[in-house]
């Protein structure tokens, strides 16, 4: 089947905003296996949008739209779409419940215009929104749907993930039989590139198709089969998961769907009741934030220091006037005292400290915007590495921390496996 | 005059790529003036791609293609362009020997499927490509305009900045003279549709025009005018923004277009030459690492604490015992405590603190999924606020953030201020 997007917002079209639902969904639907010919962008416009959807349908069998689903007045998407299929738009006692008791429970005021949001197409499938007050809308005419989602991606995200992903499932597919599985590989602490050169050979296959997907200091492959039953599609799967498992060994760190790096380096401590402090400084608590994004982390996380200036990461880390003079904050030798005297200050079983440039400013010929130094300690033992990164202040800080989660996911490991660690600082 | 975004690529089509070029592009035509109404994605296919050019031929002034201009069989966007206008690929010497030199300076070798890069359409422009390869092409037929832009970003935001913003700029304009200006007005602390009702007589507004755009935890209102020049301009949209000003009062927290919402926090603390620290809960270092975003932060971020446990609520910030057993480590007591402990500890000026359950597990009937409490203390006076957030785990402590920093904000104003603190606790 084809799926067709549509993202409907006046500011993507001043680029106020980049469009990274549309990425999200193409990817998604990439991998439940619906072609995708046409992505558009269209304004908070009423006669241009109908444009796009009509056009649209003429040559696609599924229409995502996303944004306007807003209770002001330039939000018309829902409008546009009954307009379209000349259905009457009727007020659901569901969604308006779910709406007053969103602003209830916030104990904010309902204004008048909220109740907008509980209008729906007749004959629409309504789908609960757990992140905001838009819900989702499935709309039919005979093979063809318009879905409809809402713009703020915290909201659309789990909406598709948890709705719209098993509704699609669930669709018969005439030309193209069976069910797609696909699983993915997630890879950390290799480059897209050098991922890619070790499976070149893979690439070309059709049935199962491996691709990869960069991210962030990660890369994805996703293994998709197409097959008569999930039974069958599993089987073509497997060795290929398995092949890449072993080509990539330990820098696979899961092939779950749902489970992040942070996730996976939270489940390491668990599994081994190991206990967890971060010291961080450019980083100002982004490694810890993202540990902490894992529910359950707290039989792990023992505490987390953000020590920006010099001054914090004596006091709070004990790190030495005499290292902080004679190398730098940005040093290997301090970025060891820190994970040293934070295990110290906290007997957690593994530190973790930051220290870096994340600029504009504080760059040097020898210390360059982008240079951050990591300490690990596990169980005894510090392991220090030098990282050079690039891009923005918010992209280096970025960057670092899911360079710092596969550092600490590397240093346990290798403590595990008894292996040495690196040249000592 | 109307302009119109294509990009071309099957990367775009299967979320391997975000389409930052659109936002770029997008953003920059805005500032020239230069209405978008449409943008699309489409994939390496000639009679698609051909087909969406023959609708945007009929409905905008200006196709801007980007991608599709590499050595490669499958990069046919200037092949399909020249198909559309009927013009024949001509050989351009001057390309090839750019070419030629491009690869013989990076002593690289130089393929044959290179030398495709340097055919163009007859009639057209030729702009060097002083980062890459393939050069920009400029297709003019009566009023209508067709230019090729090559796809990696930065070859493709030297190129429009330094060869096609100036191109752009010559152009007669004549059904739209003048420029276009705009600025925004940045309101924290209110929700879309309560701002939305604030402002519905504005909205109606035709030049200059009031649009909102809602952000977690913010609404942006973009006020934009059209006028013969920038002067003119500037003067419609003064009064605008003096109006939202007063209309909104406090709750602006900027009209600059690059200042964020914790840009505004930070500015707040060095005008008044106020230090900062903040100890953290369930958001575990995410309003630190915000408050760190901005550059020159150092001047007055003290320290951070993420307190995940109980155990670490005492040690770190003497929270009682007595406290913790009694009302709970999520409760008005604790947050209060956490802010006063940290200020005993750091001897910031203003501590900031926050305790809540971001689920999923963890809630109770009394307690549920979403509560959180904060604790702001300035200068001697703690004051301590409850929230409820709806959302996932991610949304809830993102949500929290938002919150927190409008919270710091609207403390620090009220004191200085000199007005009554809200019910202590």
């Amino acid at each position: 089947m084809v799926v067709e997007l549509i993202s409907v917002g006046t500011e993507l079209l001043l680029g106020n905003i980049v469009n990274t639902n549309a990425a999200f969904l193409a990817e998604k639907c990439a991998g439940l296996g619906l072609s995708c010919y046409y992505q558009t962008v269209v304004g908070d416009n009423r006669e241009r949008l109908a444009g796009v959807m009509r056009t649209a349908l003429e040559r696609s069998d599924i229409l995502i739209l996303t944004g306007g689903l807003g209770p002001t007045q330039d939000d018309l998407t829902k409008e546009t779409a009954a307009e379209v299929w000349n259905r009457e738009l009727k007020m659901d006692g569901h969604s308006l419940e779910r709406i007053e008791s969103f602003f209830k429970e916030r104990g904010l005021e309902m204004t008048e215009n909220n109740k907008k949001q509980a209008l729906v197409p007749e004959g629409a499938i309504v789908v609960d929104n757990d992140n905001g007050t838009a819900p989702g809308i499935i709309l039919t005419e005979g093979e063809k749907r318009i879905i409809l989602l809402p713009g703020p991606p915290n909201e659309l995200k789990p909406m598709f993930e948890n709705s719209i992903v098993p509704y699609l499932n669930g669709l018969e597919n005439p030309e193209e039989p069976g069910i797609i599985y696909s699983k993915t590989v997630k890879i950390c602490g290799m480059g897209e590139s050098k991922v890619e050169s070790e499976i070149t050979d893979l690439e070309s296959m059709e049935n199962p198709t491996v691709a990869p997907y960069a991210k962030t200091g990660e890369v994805h492959l996703r293994v998709t089969a197409r097959a008569a039953d999930e039974k069958e599609a599993r089987k073509k799967v497997k060795p290929v998961v398995k092949e890449l498992k072993s080509r990539f060994g330990s820098a696979v760190y899961t092939t779950e769907e749902d489970v992040t790096l942070e996730g996976a380096v939270v489940d390491l401590l668990l599994a081994n009741e190991l206990t967890v402090s971060t010291i961080e400084s450019c980083t100002g608590g982004m490694l810890a934030a993202r540990l902490i994004n894992i529910p359950g982390v707290s039989e792990v996380f023992k505490s987390g220091y953000i020590t920006y200036s010099n001054k914090a990461k004596r006091k709070i880390a004990g790190v030495k006037k005499g290292t902080l003079d004679k190398y730098g904050a940005v040093s290997p030798q301090t970025a060891k005292e820190m994970a040293r005297g934070t295990a110290l200050l906290t007997k957690a079983d593994v530190t973790f400290s930051i220290t870096g440039i994340a600029g504009p400013d504080g760059g040097s010929q020898e210390k360059p915007v982008g240079l951050v130094y990591m300490g690990c300690y596990v169980c005894g033992t510090t392991q220090v590495k030098e990282f050079h990164f690039n891009g923005n202040r918010a992209k280096i800080r970025e960057t670092a921390v899911s360079a710092a989660l596969t550092m600490m996911r590397q240093c346990i490991l290798e403590y595990y496996s008894q292996k040495t660690f690196g040249k000592k600082v």
